[in-house]
């Protein structure tokens, strides 16, 4: 429903030029999900070349981060949005920069893959953090889908999802610890790993940034710092 | 010279928005920075009631963010404006969100050092952080400073000093994989110290994201991603 509300414009090229802007943002988000995959695989087959590779093409991310925010700034200068349109706007000027950072953490992932993967038992790396990677990779996915289709229901899920990445990491955190006191001679292949799950755990932050601005974008209610309890009734209630 | 820009509108109501919305940016920095020494004193004084305290506080930041949020909304919906005006904006809701960054970082800070006042040998905690806090600590300083004056060349030399702070991070990380090897009692407060340091460490980038934003407020140039010499050509050539 809410997507149509898009497509009621007097203007058919501002039409265009929002749903150019949300495209955009849609395939800066693809490119980001595909950087943190292959950073995951480098991690996972222990491919130190691969690792490289994500992280020298973290430029591609930032390249689209620019042009977006150009187009932003077009539009604001041109067409002066009001109401629903302006915090599209303001939304995206947000969630692209919170993309680029998931950008920079998959580019850190890469990094600590080509180091790990000279590392005796690499190919043990992954084993430790493989349900945090899977969850904030669906999370990130989820996010993405939650913003092409407005949905704020479904982003308001995806907020409290993040409490559960928390804790993922805090466990694998507190066994790091454990690994490393056992063990002193790891403590430089345990740190890269604590490293990466720390990126994988700020990947899950910034996914819930951009889904509290999906909830903005809908509701023109800001629910950052906001207890999640009050956030329910007002976006449940208000039928978004 | 720049600032003075913002001081020629028809509308007197639109000058006293855009001045407001600077007043309050300032005023959103300052208190973060406070937050920040607070949270170094309680690093140092190994004072946890302190550490605490800051970590409580955090709301305030908050607070102001949604607060500054709102009115840059208010004013793109009501004032429709373009150019200097247009970009002050778009910089404005750029730097707050690294700015509330910079208050969960000093959160951090302050429950590390919470923490870490229960710990053995905790008048040492701050010793090996020194340096990097008081280099980050101007560094978020001058970056308050240059976004008051609108200077662009000042940022710039914040931008390229941020290289010292990755620097010195990295020295004290290589030193705490030396610490924990040699004594594996230490890791978990090494870990925490680590932390702190990395904590600062992102400050640091949020300080330079800021004066990013400060060059393209003045100079309508986006610097992000861009090799520095290039840009040096670009602000100083153009006098800013």
């Amino acid at each position: 429903m809410e997507v149509e509300d898009f497509g009621h414009h007097i203007s058919r090229r501002f039409n265009e030029d929002l749903e150019n802007i949300r495209s955009a943002v849609l395939k800066m988000g693809g490119l980001v999900e595909e950087q943190l995959d292959r950073a995951l695989q480098a991690l996972s087959q222990a491919d130190s070349e691969l690792g490289l590779k994500v992280a020298h093409d973290d430029y591609k991310v930032n390249e689209l981060e620019v042009e977006i925010d150009e187009e932003c700034s077009r539009i604001l200068a041109t067409r002066a949005p009001a109401a629903i349109d302006l915090r599209l706007i303001v939304a995206v000027i947000k969630t692209i920069t919170d993309l680029e950072r998931v950008g920079d953490e998959a580019e850190k992932i890469g990094f600590l893959s080509a180091r790990l993967a000279s590392a005796d038992n690499a190919s043990n790396n992954y084993r430790e953090l493989r349900n945090l990677a899977r969850h904030v990779t669906q999370m990130l996915h989820r996010t993405l889908d939650a913003f092409a289709r407005l949905d704020a229901k479904e982003a308001l899920e995806i907020v409290k999802s993040d409490e559960d990445v928390d804790q993922e990491y805090e466990a694998i955190y507190r066994q790091s610890i454990t690994f490393m006191m056992e063990d002193p001679r790891s403590i430089s292949r345990v740190m890269d790993l604590t490293w990466a799950a720390r990126a994988l755990e700020r990947i899950g932050d910034h996914a819930k940034n951009i889904c509290e601005y999906v909830i903005y974008m809908v509701h023109g209610k800001d629910i950052r710092h906001v207890n999640l309890d009050t956030v329910e009734e007002n976006v449940v209630g208000g039928g978004g």
